[in-house]
């Protein structure tokens, strides 16, 4: 069911400007990026969803004229946490402690952990912490294009944007976030774009696996 | 759907070690991690399938002793790319090239792409082209996850273990690969897993998401 799905989506050159894509389907595509995994559950990167059309327009430049982010409806950014800090790990750990009413033993393995946390992040470089953050983020944007394809929601997964040009742009330094990914969302104007006819191209299983028996 | 099973899914602390996952379960699995899309479709890791039990009792203590990796039945490693290196870029270019059976302009624009990316990551430092290929690498990491889910599969994405011991024992640097993550697969043993029970938690939506309209 997803396998058939992953075969169907690509990497969406042209969308159709005139067809968005419904609310209850990027909301359930956001769903899936908050339900994502991460490293001790920190979720160490925001989501942002853009509609507006003054912003993509000065998104398009940034993105080296790459027109899905025009005329998609939607774009998401996947912004991380540019470094971890005590209040940041303080803070995710207080939440989970209140939504689980951790206490007793289970409370004191928590802040265990929480300390072990803090002794390993908050000394250590912020490209080094910031790269850890990223890296979570791209499991959000796995989830995000994988839940995309299941609704037949067309997407373009995008890294080749000018990172710090977007995060000046939308005021993500500010708020201690440097963008990572942008997934433009919406639907496909097959007879306009040049790939969505061409073979899909993978890896030969014997080449990509290893098994080891 | 996707959705639901996203919401079933845990990170198993403990896997039932007398039910492995049927091999036509992997096979779907490894199917969706080979699918997943990376940056200008260059694949830049290899999947290792791990059920040797041998093998897997030295991983225990690489992974500070987590029994996941001895309990489950398979092992997933994600292994990426040290570096990008010209051979290795023209490799997965004239793949696709023999693949889609370009020529003429589509030819001319595929290798004047192949350029701008050799012009651009051969010469950088093995240090940051090793981070981008192991960011590609959690897409496919988050497609297992998500495939798993689906298939009702339990998994438990790992990044705690100590990764240059893992390479020296699979391997790896003579392959030209680091290991990245880890996903034992398995069956959960929910009588002896004290997380099963324990609330989801998740960033609220509302702290999570800015939208921009």
């Amino acid at each position: 069911m997803l396998l058939e799905k992953l075969n169907w989506r690509y990497a969406t050159k042209k969308f159709d400007p005139a067809r968005p894509v419904p609310q209850d389907k990027i909301d359930k595509i956001v769903e899936a990026v908050r339900l994502a995994p991460t490293s001790s559950g920190l979720q160490p990167y925001d989501l942002l969803v853009i509609t507006n059309p003054d912003i993509k327009a000065k998104i398009l430049p940034i993105a080296s004229g790459q027109t899905q982010v025009v005329d998609a409806s939607h774009i998401l950014v996947f912004a991380a946490w540019d470094t971890y800090t005590a209040d940041r790990i303080n803070a995710a750990f207080d939440f989970v402690e209140a939504e689980r009413q951790l206490t007793g033993e289970a409370l004191d393995n928590w802040n265990a952990y929480r300390h072990r946390l803090l002794n390993a992040y908050v000394p250590r470089d912020a490209r080094t912490n910031f790269e850890h953050a990223a890296r979570q983020s791209y499991i959000g944007f796995g989830f995000a294009i994988a839940e995309a394809a299941m609704l037949e929601v067309d997407a373009t997964p995008m890294e080749g944007f000018d990172a710090d040009a977007l995060d000046e742009l939308l005021g993500l330094r500010a708020r201690g976030l440097r963008s990572v990914t942008m997934l433009p969302l919406g639907y496909r104007q097959a007879d306009q774009d040049w790939l969505v006819g061409l073979k899909k191209v993978r890896r030969p299983k014997e080449e990509f696996v290893t098994v080891i028996r």
